[in-house]
């Protein structure tokens, strides 16, 4: 008996990443796409807006799990150390297993524009209601800003390692090192050292 | 005698920033646009492939003047430092004289969807062209990356106070605010301080 059997959005995404794969993003339809997979038009749209929301299907996910580690966790804890071990938790949660799926993935979105600023959306959001997470427990709006984008930005540094030919380190490993990466080039700058 | 005469871009700017004031984004014309420029359309396509562009005037000039000074910048400088620096001299240079243009700027593209994309995308081709510039300076990748990053969400910040109402310090030094506050927010995270 398999111990997984992917539902349908894994299955659209899966067939979108093949076909986005052989002949390009642009020149997929929608209804490739769902015939791939062994699914219809219609199914496809009970999921998905449109043809880029195909490779996001774990976005919101990721972001409410973020936010409730977050929440979560002890008041007392620094506003970037609480964001950090919230990814952490999500890169062992939800994005270890799927590693290969993750680099297809990565290198799909890499090579075509629209999907990349579809990324960019995505990871803008996911700052925006990190910030909004740690206004709630107390830090200025200014602060929340600032330790939300320099954890996003962790995080797509991790992100792009862990996602190249030969990395093999786990992405919670990589996201402490770009975490320790930002400590030292910050500690270099005159104004903050 | 007038000491600044806008050139075409900038009265195109200038009217498409009254019009979607007006009567929002989606529903104003490019042809409505130059019209109340007193231009052309086939001016407006001269300078600019679509509607959206038209906010985005200053965009090539900010990142050739920000990688340039980079460029220019004394290799022991640590990177942050040398991003910064770029940062402080167009802030002056390009900005501080357009502050009341540029608020109304920001608070259109925050009104729209499609011109926050647009704004993320401009944003990241920033961040992709310095880190290259540090890459070339001798910077491994990722820190390259890392830096840039740090420096365009320092920059990002202190743009978003700058443009609020009654602020009146100058961009440069909301920079410099910026870039100390994530100083303290990184040294505040046990794995990096």
């Amino acid at each position: 008996m398999p111990r997984w059997k992917p539902d349908a959005a894994e299955r659209l995404q899966a067939a979108a990443l093949e076909l986005f794969d052989e002949q390009g993003f642009e020149s997929t339809t929608v209804a490739e796409i769902a015939q791939r997979a062994g699914l219809t038009q219609r199914t496809f749209f009970n999921h998905f807006t449109d043809k880029r929301e195909v490779l996001f299907i774990l976005s919101s996910e990721i972001q409410r799990a973020v936010v409730g580690e977050i929440a979560a966790c002890d008041d007392a804890v620094p506003p970037l150390d609480a964001v950090v071990r919230a990814l952490e938790v999500v890169a062992d949660g939800l994005f270890e297993e799927r590693r290969a799926v993750a680099t297809r993935r990565h290198a799909v979105i890499a090579a075509n524009p629209e999907l990349q600023e579809r990324e960019l959306g995505k990871n803008a959001a996911l700052t925006d209601a990190i910030a909004a997470e740690l206004h709630a427990r107390g830090c200025d709006p200014d602060t929340a800003f600032l330790a939300a984008g320099t954890a996003v930005l962790a995080q797509q540094a991790a992100f792009q390692r862990w996602t190249r030919p030969g990395e093999t380190r786990t992405l919670r490993h990589l996201l402490s090192e770009a975490v320790r990466s930002l400590g030292t080039i910050v500690s270099e700058d005159p104004v903050t050292s």
